[in-house]
């Protein structure tokens, strides 16, 4: 099926990616108006599902590497995915059918669309993580053997890379070092691949679906959006309470740091401590994990529900912390493998957050 | 004229290159290693002048760009050249008729010609600077103004990026920064051109056979080695002593760091200083500039008249230190705009090292 994009699905979309995007994947505020002036330059993206697609055409994944930190301060031109269209198409000799978030979470979920408005292009509705994660090869795509190569960034002022790594893990040290380079972020893509293959485990499909719905839901929800937001994605409040401290800092093309909540209302007395590599990575009280990567963990204001991205976070918000299931790929073990706890550097298995939210239950 | 170069021309050129190459380049020694493997195996390489190429065939200029530190410690593989020759080739569209240090001092003077030889293809006598600077737009093509681009790197592991920069000053960024991430060094070509541009002032001629010459004085002269040397290449001696003091960092893909020589004999109570960034940029005396970038300041054994790179210097070493003209290019407004004192940070004009040496003379 396929639908255009209006001005109110991509508000939602907005909401929705800011909420997938755990704190990560740059504010969605950005992605919002790169998007908004697509369409009204060029009339709605179109979002089409992978069977409407031929099976061999070819799909462009695509979003920004390196800090959302710098995201808000170092705007892309809107030319970037253009860019990136014409070297892939050069380095593969093949025409780019449709584009994709590499990540759905924040403007990372906005960005291809506004991209492949500008080109009359349609996004899938799908994407490589279900979710926002802080390194390239911590998509789908590489859990389904996709080759990272060829890697192409590029910036605002023009400068274009081509990668060919031995690894995915080489695809972002290298990646990684140029965003640093290029200021903290840069347009990239890789794990370039067929709608066959997207099909095929390669993707997290309906994502686009989901995001949208999460919007619309937050949109509608009278008095409890927590609520409204915790059953569509299957999710569990942790907390409720106050910022009272945010650690944060802006290094080697991520941000890293934590914040703390404390409880009130039914939570006071309680303190739940957040670690962040780009994202929520993982929730601790007193030391006991109330959740982890690979599941979703969102910082929400208490209020309206939006969703907090890292580099926004402040002490005196109001906030609800919820942790959401991630994808079921995500708890393979080699889901697992490249963005559990472990992969994080952590030094404890990964519980899933329902058995866990069951166990403090 | 082609000439095979055997074991003894590259045994000099060696000890050629290492006085070019004012302390930077990287050690002469293991790109001497490399090119003696490449002759026991695929026979000698054969030197070129630019009159007998075609004027449209293409010139690939490569080395290694990074720490000489680094360089001495973590080896190419050997495959490095036939990479950048292949994706030059894709690249373009052309075949590389012949390969050219960019820079022929020090050991990346000596490692196109390993290269080549393996790939059964000349070496032109000429190169992109006449020595050897820090700085990947610091050659005579960039002067000339040929197109930077394609830059192409690749290290031991076989990670391949192509660079398409907005400038020489970009490269100079993107390429350091993958070096850094290579773990100090790669291997990159860049400013490509045809055997015409070569001709019409993008390089300077004839330095295999300059360095050459300097090694085969070296190796002929009995007694007074440095002044064989001086002869040569029509330098001066500054002063004779001990190596007292050495700081010296690996940072950023450079060496960063000083030298001080305490004068002995002749030279006793004075003290000399050498400012480094991968090369000797400044000898001081008491504040005094004795010579400067982008003329030629080598450190040499007081013995043996060898040239000691930036990374074997040490304390106790008994030194002669001089300094000889530069290529003429680089004496022009542009060339002293990109690698004069100023280009480098300091606050003086540059003064040429026949005026400095007639003026304390």
């Amino acid at each position: 099926m396929k639908r255009p994009l209006d001005e109110a699905a991509l508000r939602s979309l907005a909401r929705g990616c800011a909420v997938l995007g755990t704190g990560g994947g740059g504010d969605p505020h950005i992605g919002l108006l790169l998007a908004l002036q697509a369409m009204q330059e060029h009339g709605p993206t179109e979002l089409v599902d992978l069977a409407d697609l031929d099976e061999d055409a070819l799909i462009m994944p695509c979003g920004m590497v390196g800090a959302p930190t710098v995201h808000i301060e170092k705007i892309e031109n809107g030319g970037e995915g253009a860019v990136l269209r014409e070297q892939l198409e050069r380095l593969t000799g093949r025409k780019v059918a449709a584009l994709m978030p590499a990540e759905i979470g924040g403007s990372n979920g906005l960005l291809p669309l506004a991209w492949a408005g500008s080109m009359g292009l349609p996004v899938v509705d799908a994407d490589g993580m279900g979710r926002a994660f802080p390194l390239i090869p911590q998509v789908t795509m590489h859990l389904a053997g996709i080759d990272p190569n060829p890697g192409i960034m590029t910036d605002e002022r023009g400068n274009v890379l081509v990668f060919t790594a031995i690894s995915g893990h080489w695809m972002e040290r290298l990646e990684r070092s140029a965003a640093v380079e290029f200021g903290g972020a840069g347009a990239a893509t890789e794990y370039t691949m067929t709608v066959a293959q997207a099909k095929d485990g390669a993707t997290v499909q309906g994502t686009y679906t989901l995001a949208i719905r999460i919007g619309d839901a937050l949109t509608a929800a009278v008095g409890d959006a927590i609520g409204a937001l915790t059953k569509i994605t299957g999710g569990y409040p942790l907390l409720s309470g106050k910022i009272t401290d945010v650690e944060r800092r802006t290094t080697k093309g991520f941000v890293r740091g934590s914040a703390v909540v404390e409880g009130l209302g039914e939570d006071s007395g309680r303190l739940l401590r957040l670690e962040i590599q780009n994202e929520n990575l993982v929730a601790l009280e007193q030391g006991r994990v109330l959740a982890s990567v690979p599941d979703l963990i969102t910082i929400l204001d208490s209020e309206t529900a939006d969703a907090i991205p890292t580099e926004r976070v402040r002490y005196g918000q109001r906030v609800t912390v919820i942790a959401m299931p991630c994808a079921p790929i995500w708890r393979s073990p080699f889901g697992l493998e490249m963005a559990g706890p472990r992969a994080f550097g952590y030094d404890f298995d990964y519980i899933s957050v329902e058995e866990l939210a069951g166990a403090s239950a």
